[in-house]
């Protein structure tokens, strides 16, 4: 693993996803730039000193070298620190597991594009809503046509923790809201798993997109909340809305696709229920592992909760699936969603800029 | 009444919606263009033969005439036929409650407004949804300041019943879709609606707006589908959707508003409820008359569901109010809601003519 | 109308009741045993004076003898005072329309049953939720075999006005807490509610009962909490909870029924959706006039939702149509539904003295 | 672990959850009764075969003979295979964490909980919803006297399942429909878990109950629906409804009490939210780990939903601290809450024998 030590968030979760199925043991980290901090962080997550770095290009280096060196690393570092170690790991043949969003700007992006490419091994992006059972299902209704020619996706993310300027001693807003190292405020932040999850589910590319970014909160450097408008593929229309600041929402997530003849809606906060409407027919509520559905991915029987933990959980099993070889990793966000992503972030940036003119690919 | 004949929709609700409190009685009617539907409904309705009128200017001028002659009369005709009685009845120094949206197009809105200010008659325009008595309690938490300076504003409006080509004998669906009889399609029917409710309840004025209408169902003429983009006063933000053809929502008018101190939620389809964040503390669920909120407005327990019809009848008592010199009607939505919404509805077709170009006031 | 004059609750409820679908006009009254509230209360509400009456003996007498005498009455006054005047007015041959539970004692109750019999002339009792269309499509989905066999009802209603022993001056709170007027406490103002709800959606007889009855506020003379087991045909269980102090529940009149085929679940507080499961299948969610119900009994479309008040205006409308011969009142609740609730009562009073012994029919 | 081999349900949900805060590591079992399924399952978790026992009784032997040897045993069988292998584990001074409920008989969990006495040794028994965060913090509320003095304790643990009668060839339902390895059906699968519960939240001992068991599908062994009926301490009241027969129930555990101050309502199917209302006041959404409440026990943000393995894994979680001394194990059922759900299935076993008369203490 590189970042996640003491005080970082997306660390801890992406080591209990990676223990949820079994898969992976955490045996070395480069946990922190602070050499004191990545050494305290390392002794209390049960790695050897010696397989503890100070850089995380040592660590590539030195884990490259050993025979039982690690098979995958864990790039769980802000923003703009995902390019070196994504680039130092994939060139020491390491298969990489990459927070979100790619990189903090196109060229960096491009960056670990490239290297992806030629060196071949495994980049896979965390954009871990895509692990959720019933919205690997509202893939495959839509897939399957059950929902008929696509027409509407309105898809929201919206968080109140940015409402007001942050304290500056929280970590994770400071790096967040900190245009160098985030590149983006709310439209990096969730804007991409909003756009990812659209992408994912729907199918269908977006084309264009016309968006208006807002800093509400005094001296915010980057956008704290997003409107935007898509145009699809197949003449499908879509709204984006991402928000930091939309007092008493905590993580919502929620995606709703119509079609002409069948309609959906999902919302993360409670994600073991969806709704499924066949036009002219009652709304069916869908259950992960329930009765229509399918129990794959899912470790526990219907009514039995699983959250974002599994969701999350289901990439790293998946990661390795395709590593060990027993999967193709087929429904596993990589390099092009994280391309993808980029591609919205930039867009949104330069049609805001822009008065909200239209920013076609 | 003018319209509302056999075969109508909105004349049913308001003439129940007049009966609920009853401060009104039904005594005359030019309820159809075709006399032997218009005789055959009044005597339905148990209107009395000599005030069945032919058409909508006998019965102004006969009503104004008669010494019992109507108070009020209720105009529920298609959009396209407003301003005609409207006019007439303003001009015979009768009242009127008018359906909406106020006309089909912006010269006869002009021309109503014209009328109201040269008669001095009152006039109420039926946006019914500013009845409903949690409506009502978010626009005085907006207007006290619980919700501080507002910043977002999201407005939906989804009903999926055009989501295929109706057939012809709809009756409904027909006017609702010829651009002569309706002047625009879900931006007019319910966009309107939305846009009204936004107003009311954020006590802001839109500066500006950017719109992608639609029409996604084969051959029709007026937009089923609309994503829209708002520029408010104060620098508020907003998002208005509207569709017609969104699979699994029946009239899903939902109102969001979020300001610097707190937020607010509201749907439609369950009116009984809202729920209220204060920034910081636990989401509160406030009923309709129940703890922290007023009974005024509703007449009967929380608990005791009120819905559509009591929403609509309450802007029907208060028109009694007003027209009886009770109340000054400072709730009700009148010819400056009217024109507001013919701003609204012709700012959508020309920015979206613009591909989406910014269209100020 | 007897009772009904100001301060009172229910007899407004009626009166916005019988308006709804404009098939009664208030035109008499006893609406008081005070004398002068009578006349003012008559007054505000527009009855001439001569038709109001100081009490319901010389109402019934005197609108015998009109030639535009009343065709029904509303008897709306507490619970002991139902009997005498719904003797009168069936004596008198005018149809009576009577607040519920039928009596406060079952000696009244069994000579208003006598009353009836003899005169032939029709009586309905306001168990107004078997009014809601929902309600009625449960009933229809039971009868039709869509539930299976019948295993077990789930009934609960839960209030909590009563939480505190209740100020001297709620005139509701009062004589509904007097054994004298009222009979019973919860399970007579509510729990009979419940109680006939069940057996009209289920068809089932009860054929025993046990119940434990609680008085939890202090100096309270009637049960304000009662906790139900039934016994019904066909080897079907229920539960029943009734309860005016469990702090948070406004009016959680709640029913659920589960055979070997489906279940159901219904909220009063949310009316317009019911969920349906048929086993195996995804739930579903039914609402009031929309894809796989019926509109009748519903007055405007799906997502428009319609309550309380329009619920209890189908049992008036029906009563009309049963008056006037257009209707044969098939789904009213009658004199039958009224001894079956004071069956109820009684049981659940033997019982609980009895330690919750089982009291059969 | 002991049981929990292919083909079984529960011990996977051990695994998971010992798995999930990093403090377990799974390194022997006896995970069949049948030899060949015990190697290939141990060889499937990575278990090496050494550690691999043909029986609990060897498992015990020669793991406490090892200076490597386990610290504690997860017991993951048939409730008539509980008493044996946690004694002999027990005697063996290694710590025991049982599934519930305790035994298939009381002798079984008297013999258990001697040997607790007697050894010393820790013993957890998995009432896994008193790990929901939200519990915890429902029991806080409780103890703070936050509801105030408690009434009314209504609890549900409703499933649809076992509707018809099973397969042979399911394990998961042979076994729990056998009298003699399951004791009891759904009071001690799930009835003890919804005891559990209202004890654990609500702090109060039951004295009494009367209960109503049912065998619902045509042949079963065991009671498929229970109708129970709870005197408390301090006079409160209780209703207890468990059932497997409940069409369209997946896991519907729900915990409702109030107080003469305020009333909680939770449902584990949508674990991460529960209202607390105070009288008076406007019901309120608690979150896990969001406003008004603490993050102890969480390990994502609030919106970030947790489920059920995240409850079960804070049990094991605590069991390592009280293991390794950080921690008191104040919050972890024990042999005391084991020895409760045994009185509760015999009390109600006693109680419906005969015809639902009140058994006490």
């Amino acid at each position: 693993m590189v970042g996640g030590g003491q005080g970082a968030f997306i660390g801890g979760v992406h080591r209990i996803a990676s223990r949820i199925d079994g898969r992976f043991e955490l045996v070395a980290g480069a946990l922190s730039s602070n050499p004191e901090r990545a050494a305290a962080s390392a002794a209390e997550l049960g790695i050897a000193p010696e397989r503890s770095y100070a850089s995380y290009e040592e660590m590539a280096q030195q884990e490259a070298a050993r025979e039982d060196g690690i098979d995958a690393v864990s790039i769980v570092t802000p923003n703009h620190m995902h390019a070196g170690p994504a680039i130092a790991f994939l060139q020491a043949g390491i298969h990489v597991i990459c927070d979100k969003p790619l990189a903090a700007t196109p060229e960096q992006a491009d960056e670990i594009a490239k290297a992806v490419k030629e060196t071949g091994a495994h980049f896979v992006l965390t954009h871990n809503y895509t692990g959720y059972p019933l919205i690997r299902h509202a893939r495959k209704l839509v897939a399957e046509g059950a929902l008929g020619e696509l027409r509407i996706v309105q898809v929201e993310y919206a968080q109140d923790w940015l409402t007001e300027p942050p304290e500056p001693d929280n970590k994770q807003a400071a790096w967040r809201t900190d245009p160098k190292q985030a590149g983006a405020g709310a439209i990096g932040d969730i804007g991409t798993h909003a756009f990812n999850l659209l992408s994912f589910v729907s199918g269908l590319k977006t084309e264009a997109l016309s968006a208006e970014l807002h800093s509400f909160a005094a001296g915010r450097q980057v956008d704290d909340n997003a409107h935007i408008l898509l145009r699809m593929e197949q003449g499908a229309r879509g709204m984006v809305w991402a928000s930091q600041v939309a007092v008493g929402c905590e993580n919502g997530l929620r995606l709703r696709i119509y079609g002409d003849k069948g309609g959906i809606e999902w919302a993360q906060e409670n994600p073991n229920a969806m709704t499924f409407t066949r036009f002219g027919e009652p709304k069916q509520i869908l259950t992960r592992g329930g009765a229509g559905t399918s129990p794959d991915g899912t470790r526990v029987p219907p009514g039995h909760p699983e959250g974002y933990l599994e969701g999350f959980a289901t990439l790293y099993n998946e990661a390795a699936d395709l590593i060990s070889g027993t999967g193709d990793g087929s429904l596993l966000p990589g390099i092009a969603a994280g391309l993808d992503g980029m591609w919205f972030i930039g867009a949104c940036i330069e049609s805001s800029g822009k008065d909200g003119a239209w920013v076609a690919r």
